[in-house]
This record gives C-alpha cells, structure tokens and sequence, in this order.
C-alpha cells in the first residue's frame, strides 16, 4: 500500500481511520497532499474530490446528516479553508459531526508574505467544538519540550495532565488529534484540525512510520437526578395542558411506544414540523395551519401549563411568538447536549436523550382526562377542510404548486428542502408520512441547500428529492460541479424570479428599490446549468403541465432530474395571505 | 429624503456618507432593511444588488482596489456574513479598504434557537484591522451605564478615556463606527461593523432623528530617523549590488523622478513583476525568465548586498527561493504599515512610503559605476531571443496562448489576471507597458478573481480584460449573476479541463488518483454559462483561430464577451518544463 511518507499526515488518515471516519470529501491543492496522497490511496476511504470548498463543505454535511457519522473535508492553505466557513456554521447549530482537515505552512513560512497563506489557527472559533492546531517541530515553536509550548502555560489542566512527562511532538499531535475527532463524535459537531506540513509534499512509502494509538470516546452513561425527574413526574401528572413542540429530528429516533404512550394522553397536544419526522394520528403536524387564525383568547385556551421540547431548532415563526406571548408555567428541554431558551420560560435543561428521559419519566406519569387535544384535533379538522376548499379555489401560484408536488413525492423516499419560503410552504401540508425529511435549519441559510442534498443522495439507494427556491438553487449551483450525482436524485425548483419570501415580509412592494435589493428579480432560468451539468430538464407554468410532469419526473433514466416551475411573482404573496384569512 | 426610522441605521449611514464611503454592495434580507432601506435611497451613494455573498465581496473588493477608497458590503444575519470571509482575508493581505456591515439580532435572540442568527461577533478576527460589535441598547447587556459594559472593563485604556464621563449607548456607538472607519480609511484594510437591529425593520421616516459627528482620521505625518536615514545612504553608497524587488504595486504610485534614479544606476537592479506596474528599459520585468536557468555561481553574482523591497507580496516562487537561499546581507522593507521578512534577512523596517523615503534617501546617494545592471541586461537580452525563438517553435499549449492574448490586449486597457497558473504565465512575458495589471494575491486564491475583475470594470472607462484559468473561472461562476456588468468587459478563459498548474508540481501525473484528486479533470466549458447571463460566448483550439479571434474580440458590442482557449491539457506541462531548459 502507498502512505505519505510525512509522519503527520500518516497520524491523521490512521487516526481518522481508527475512529471510523470514512467519507473523505477532498478539494484540490498542493499543501495537502500528503492528505490526499494517504486518504485516496486507502481503500477503507471513501473519496470524494470536489473543487469549489463551499459545494464542499455543505456536500460533507449532507453525508453526515444522512450517516450521522463524522464526515471529513480536506483542503489545501489560504483562504480555500474559509470557503468551508457556511457549513461549519450549519453543522455547528445542527450538530451534524464535521471534521475539517486543513493544511498549513510550517508556522516559520506564515506571516511573511508566502502564497496561499492566511493566520488559520482557531479560525473558526465561534463555530467549532474544538480546534486544534497541530505542530510540526519545536524548534520552531521556540520550546524545547512540549511543556513549554505556550498553549500549555496558559491551560493550567493540560500542564497538570502533563506534569512529569517528556511528550514528543508525535505525542502531542496524536492526543491533539485523537482528542478533535473524540470531540466531534460525542458531541456531534464540527471540529477543525490545521495541519502543518513542509516540503517535500509529495513523497510516498509503503510502510507507515508511525502507529499512532487511539483513544475510544467514552460517552458518559445516561442519567437524570432523581429529584429533577420526581418532579418533573409531579408537575406533569398535575397539569391539564400539556404540549410538546418537537424540533428538527432524526427519523426513527424517537422509540414508537413513547410516541403511542403521550399519544394517548388526552392531556398531551404533540406539536411537529415537516423537519420532526415523528407522526400519529393525534399529533398536529402542520402549526402555523392551526394557529395562523387565532384570536387572543384562543392562545389563551391553548397556552400550555407545561412545554416539554426536544430535537433541534423550530421552524415555525409563527409558534414562536405565540409561546413568547402566552408562556408556559414550565419549559423542559431534553437533549444531551444543549438547551435554547427559545421561549424566554426555560426552567428545566434535562441532559439527556429523549428515549432515555422517556423511559425513566412516562411509565410514571398518569394520563389524564382532558378535553384539551381533542378541542384542538376538532379546530384542525376544520381547518383541513377550508385548506382543502381554498386549494381548490386558487390560481396556481407558489403554494398550489407546493400542493401538487407535495402529493407526489414517491413514498419512503428522502425529502431535502431549502431555505426559507419552501420548508416555510411545506409546513403548511401534512406531510406523507413515509418520507425522511431535511432541512437546514441550524443556520438557516440559502448557501449549501443544493449541496447537502447532493451529499445526502450521494450515501442514500432510497431516492432524494431537493425541493428549492430558484435564489438558493443559484446560490448553490455549484453544487451541481460533482461527478457523484446519482441518476436516481431529483430537483424540483420554484422558481418566482426572485426572493418571494420578501414579498411576505412588511417591506414596501412594487418599487424600484424593493425589487432590486429585497426581492432581487430576476430573469434567470435554471436550464443552462442543467446542460452543463448534464441534468434532464423540463419546465412547467401551470397545474395541468406540473401533473404531467409529475408522471414522468420520478420514473428511471440515466440522468439526474431538474424540473423548475415557474409561479406568477405577483400572485404568490396575495394566495399565501388570503389563505391564512380563509381557514380562520 | 426617505431614512430608516431606526437611529443605528441613521447612525452607520451618516457615517459612512461623512467619510466618503461611496460604493455599497447590498445583499438581499430582512433584518438588513434598515440599512438597505437608507443606503438605496440616498443619491450619495451608488448601490449594487448582489445575491451570492462571497462573489458580493470580491465585487467590492474590486471597486475599492480600483478606487482605492472603503467600500461597503451589506448584508443580513447569518451565514450570510460568513459567505465574505474569502474576500475579508484577501483585502487584509491586499491592504484594501473593505467595510463590512453585518446587521445582527438584538443580543437576547442571539443563541436561543431563532432563524438565521450564528455568534457573529468577531467572526472574521484573524483577518480585519478592527470589528465594533454595536449595542442595541444599555439594558440588554446588564448594565446601567456605557462604563459599565463588559468590555470597557476588560479593557483599560478605554475605561481611561471614559473615565468621569456618561457616555449614551449612541455616543457609543457612534464613536465605535467612527473609529472603525477611519481604521480602514487610515490602515486600508477590511473592518467589520455588527449592527443588531430590533423589529419593526421596515419603518420610514422623513427626516433624521440623529446627527453623528465624525472625526476625520489624522494621518501621521511622514517622518525617519536620521539615524536610520544615515545609516541607509552610507551601507547604500558602499554597496555595488543593490537589488529592488517590487511586490503588488498600484499604477503610477511611485514618482518617475526617483524610478530615473535608480534606472540610471549600474550598481541597482530592479526586478518588477507583472502586477508591479512599473517600467523602465533598465528595470528586469520577468524575474523567473531570467533566474529559472541560473546556477549556483550565477546566483552568487546575482546574490546583492542590499535588498530593497516594496509593494504587496511577491509573485515569482523562483526569486523567493533564490533570495532565501542566497540571502543579502541587508534588507531593506519601505511601507507605512508592515514589512515581511519573507527572505529571513529583514534587517531594516522603514516606515514611510517608498515616494517620502525616495525624496530623503535618493539624493543623497551617489550612482555607482559598476556592471551588476549590464552584465544581467546582456543575459535578459539572450534570453529575450531564445524566448522568442522558443514561441515560436512550438505547438499551440497555455504558453503559447499566453503569448498570443498579451499581445493584443489593447493599450491603456486594465488586465486582471486569475490564480495561479494565469499569473505565473503572464509572469514570463514582458507585458505592454501601458497596461495596468492587477491580481488577487493577498491570499492568491481562485475564490474570486472573476468577481473582482467585475468590481474593477464597472468604475472603471477604461476597458478591462481578466485572464483566468477553467477551475478558477468556475468557481467563481456566480460572479457573473451581476446585473452591472459593462458589455466592454471581457474574459478569456485557458481552459486545460483541470488545475493545469498540479502538472508542473512534483505529482504522479497521469494517475486516476493524480487525474481526480490534484488535477480534477472535467469536460465543463464556459459556453453554457455565457447563454445563462448574456455573454457572447467564442471558443477556439488552436492558434490561427485564436488570433483571428482576437481581431474581433475587442470590438464593441451590446454584450459582455467571454473567448474560451482549449489547449491540449498533456502537453503544457512538457511545454512550459522545456521553455525553462531552452532559454537557459
């Protein structure tokens, strides 16, 4: 077998390898190639080469999120690395497990006018787990041991860790490495190790020089106090109203027979988004559907004694308010890692998984009898009649194109969707329930929707379909520069020539300056991308041309699919405004 | 006049109008409005509309390169603000004047859960001269009074200056803006300015409710020590190889008088690159061509006591190499702001501007006879033939095409040159003196060489011409979803179906390894992007075609145009290794 004949580039892939990080997305370069040398000669890997860092980055995110298992980007020194920078950010707020490689100059070649070279230590601090920045001698770190490195006079527990101890460099860099990827393993998130290599870059060996000795990551065993859970089960047993808002969340995460258990409680309302991918009959899975209409003393009514959440960040702007104004009494939030105190009432972080929290709690907790879900399922049935009647009294727009595609997605297939008007649309339908459905919702962002779907599809045999908005589908069209596309992915891209979403907001419509720097019209279509890319295009402009294409768009062939639907701009807002009037 | 109704917005964009701050690059959002509402409608400024942030920045960077004066960059919370990052490292490398104004959330929405919303807070520290991160109010950052704000406390000079005075959180904040500013205005560098913005967003007022008062930035005036002075003009006289070597330099800085100086100089080399815009017939405007060949006892001849360096950062690997090995005993940097030892013999920082220190130094110095200049002029001048010898007996390839374009670009035209393959070729040619040559090598990335050349063009008559590579122009593709584009814009892109330059470096060439991951081989062209945003769009394969080409590419027309070189991707390489043998 080949390896880098670079000792530090050896440390890296064996250690990477030991701890099961196994889809390498790599992005051309020099610096790096030790690390590419010894990834793509590896056969335990599997390499993706991808030019253009951002695409990069957020086609990594889409395999981790899909694996939920760290995915790795490596690139070459300079400002290549700071393309990443978008989807560290998402993976960091959607706790998806990132492991950035970046090469370096040797620290005596930075900061004096080389090429291709920036300050990368801690670069993004405010987004990673945890950073570290690896050393290629001491000599030019001006130590003679690895005890007098500034890091270690200014970290008092790493000096005591240390005490006593002659480490190498070798050691060093191995416990800092081994410590990175642990980090991101447990704590699923993103985590940035900058790499120092000197020249020569490119030499190889057939023998390793090192075997670097890998720490396993010890999850802590899972607990709650005793006290916290008695009374949590007190509270709850004691209150009428109960509701639990379920955020972004993995499918099947969430056993079955805690999901039936709280859906029995009559008690118990079980709010989800189209991101939750959690359902039963007596869950509410479209909010804003519900509470769009309501009146002050209908919050009044569903203003809940107890919110329970668990999962990751809420789409809905709508139930966001609404639990701002009208506060629960209590807010628990149950997740292993962090809590966010969305609705200013947090008084109860429970660190731990939601099952394990289930477990312990509902077997205890009493159901009780209580008018408040069904109040509630009885508002929605009407609710999904008018919805029904208003979809088909309207012109096709935006959210009537949303209703056909939606009803058409094959089942037990992936749904990615983009940011922000079409996971916003989405919302507004019930869902079938057979799809696994993704969104990124940690940062919001239109940068990387097209590229995290392709990383998504690229690691699924289930097919994925990318629902998206034509600003994000151009934002992102670099994302469509990769040779992995499977035949089977498909993209379908509303497009409203411009960013619809700000026709919603209370800007001033129909000016100059509204259209160009909030709306941002525009005449493009996304055919010219689809030949280059070699994606099979169709476009549509009306219902009956939609369905049509619709009875095709999923059948097989030898390419990736794109079908962009146009909507009348002008009519989209005056449709999604009237509906919230109508189903009231 | 319309203002935003928000007194921070008010705040931000008088300042900005007060210091000149003229060119704004808006990206669309929300939580920006303010900002976009008070910029788009106030004549002073000229505004542009950029969806995709990263090429947003490298647009302004263009203009600001151009103009050298602060330009803005506006956009919403979020990922938004990282998508800059790439442009922000490349204006702190290139000293250019980049105000980035990033609206945010009020701070008790930020890390709670809510949309769009990432820590932006120093977000880019590594890489900008200075970040305010403005206050909403006094409240909400738990203290009664400015003096009493976390930071004042962690900083003592501050709390010095405050000292005795109550400072209102918009006095506060004006003063961080203005600071801010003049940083950039001063030090010519990227600064950041995070702006929280509270809803409504979208109010409008008539008149303004606030009056900032800037401060103008004071210059220090222009000073060295005699002693430093003395020192420079005896070693000077004593010396008889005396080498200037000029990085990235803007045209017509450096005054013609002391450019004669040193030209009627036997014992002064001059060494110019492409992006130095300098000329004189003594001077040596192709460093690799005349180096490349040199062997250890040449290099010793050319080894000079005294290095004088100015200007931004070196280009040509090869005299880098040459002066780190043979280092002088003496170097000598001139610029106000930073020097960089990049030959590990910086001895003498002077800090003042090449002109100021010219007008001390040079008429103090005596010309010294000696052959240093004539003994490398007569070897340029073998070189100079075997080059043209050599071009003109070999097949059509990069180098060829190279020499093909730079002879007939049009006189007082601008050419912007991509990295890195394109930069280095240019680097061999002795270019038309009348051309002013710019490039990205603050940080010498790919990311956004198209972007800037775009920003360059539009404040700009004159015409201008980017060279790139196929991965560079690619990459940044979305530069061209630009609505502002002069059609006397012109690209021309060297498409060799990869990262041409991975051949010349010390890979396995021609391995699949070598061919995915180090040269990433596609068969994309540029043709499609052209139809897509309204280029006129020619392609040529070999020589005859590409020089009648170019007869009608200059022509004007309605659109910009794009002529795309393919050249036969396995012969470049061997090309450009045997130019190097054949001039030696």
């Amino acid at each position: 077998m080949i390896y880098p004949k670079i000792p530090l580039a050896q440390t890296v892939i064996q250690l990477c390898k030991a701890k099961g990080v196994k889809h390498i997305v790599i992005s051309p370069g020099s610096r790096n190639a030790p690390l590419t040398i010894g990834f793509s000669n590896d056969d335990y890997f599997k390499c993706y080469s991808i030019v253009d860092e951002r695409c990069a980055a957020f086609f990594a995110l889409g395999i981790a999120q899909q694996l939920q298992e760290p995915t790795a980007v490596v690139c070459t020194s300079g400002s290549a690395l700071l393309n990443y920078y978008p989807a560290v950010a998402e993976a960091f707020y959607s706790d998806i497990p990132l492991i950035i490689l970046s090469a370096d100059r040797p620290k005596h070649l930075i900061g004096i006018g080389d090429g291709q070279t920036i300050n990368q230590k801690n670069v993004f601090e405010n987004h990673v787990l945890y950073a570290s920045n690896l050393k290629l001698d001491l000599k030019e770190e001006g130590a003679d041991s690895v005890e007098e490195l500034p890091i270690f006079k200014s970290m008092e527990n790493k000096v005591e860790t240390l005490l006593g101890l002659k480490k190498t460099i070798q050691e060093y860099n191995e416990e800092e490495i081994d410590t990175t990827i642990n980090r991101a393993l447990l704590e699923n998130g993103p985590v940035h190790i900058n790499v120092p290599f000197d020249e020569p870059l490119y030499d190889m060996v057939n023998e390793l020089s090192i075997k670097p000795k890998p720490t396993n990551p010890v999850d802590k065993p899972l607990e709650i106090d005793d006290n916290v859970l008695g009374d949590c089960i007190k509270d709850w047993n004691a209150a009428s109203k109960k509701m639990i808002l379920v955020g972004v969340n993995q499918p099947n995460q969430i056993e079955k027979r805690w999901l039936d258990n709280l859906a029995a409680d009559d008690s118990v309302i079980v709010f989800t988004e189209t991101t939750s991918n959690l359902h039963h009959d007596t869950f509410f899975p479209s909010i804003d559907k519900l509470i769009a209409p309501l009146k002050s003393e209908d919050f009044r009514k569903l203003q809940p004694d107890i919110l329970l959440t668990f999962g990751g960040l809420i789409v809905s702007k709508k139930v966001k308010a609404f639990l701002r104004k009208y506060r629960p009494q209590q807010h628990w939030h149950i997740d292993l890692k962090k809590a966010n105190d969305t609705f200013f009432s947090l008084n109860n972080f429970v660190k731990t998984t939601p099952n394990y929290f289930f477990s312990k709690f509902l077997p205890q907790t009493q159901s009780l009898k209580s008018d408040y879900n069904s109040y509630w399922k009885h508002l929605e049935a009407s609710r999904l009649a008018k919805h029904d009647d208003y979809l088909n009294s309207i012109d096709f727009s935006d959210l009537k194109a949303f209703d056909v595609i939606l009803s058409n997605i094959p089942n037990d297939t992936i749904l990615q969707l983009g940011n922000s008007s079409t996971v916003r649309y989405a919302q507004l339908f019930d869902l079938n329930k057979t799809l696994k459905v993704f969104c990124n919702r940690g940062t919001s962002g239109i940068d990387g929707c097209t590229s995290t779907a392709i990383g998504c599809a690229v690691v699924n045999k289930k097919q994925t379909t990318l629902i998206t908005g034509d600003l994000s589908f151009i934002y992102d069209s670099n994302a469509m520069w990769n040779n992995y596309i499977p035949s089977n992915f498909r993209v379908i891209v509303i497009n409203n020539q411009g960013g619809g979403i700000f026709r919603i907001l209370p800007g001033h419509k129909n000016t100059e300056n509204f259209d160009t720097y909030f709306e941002t019209n525009h005449h493009l279509t996304a055919e010219h991308l689809c030949n280059m890319y070699g994606f099979k295009y169709e476009s549509v402009l009306d219902e009956a041309s939609l369905k049509s294409s619709l009875n095709s768009f999923y059948s097989e062939g030898d390419q990736p699919k794109l079908l962009e639907i146009f909507t009348p701009k002008n009519l989209n807002d005056e449709v999604l405004l009237n509906y919230f009037k109508f189903i009231g």
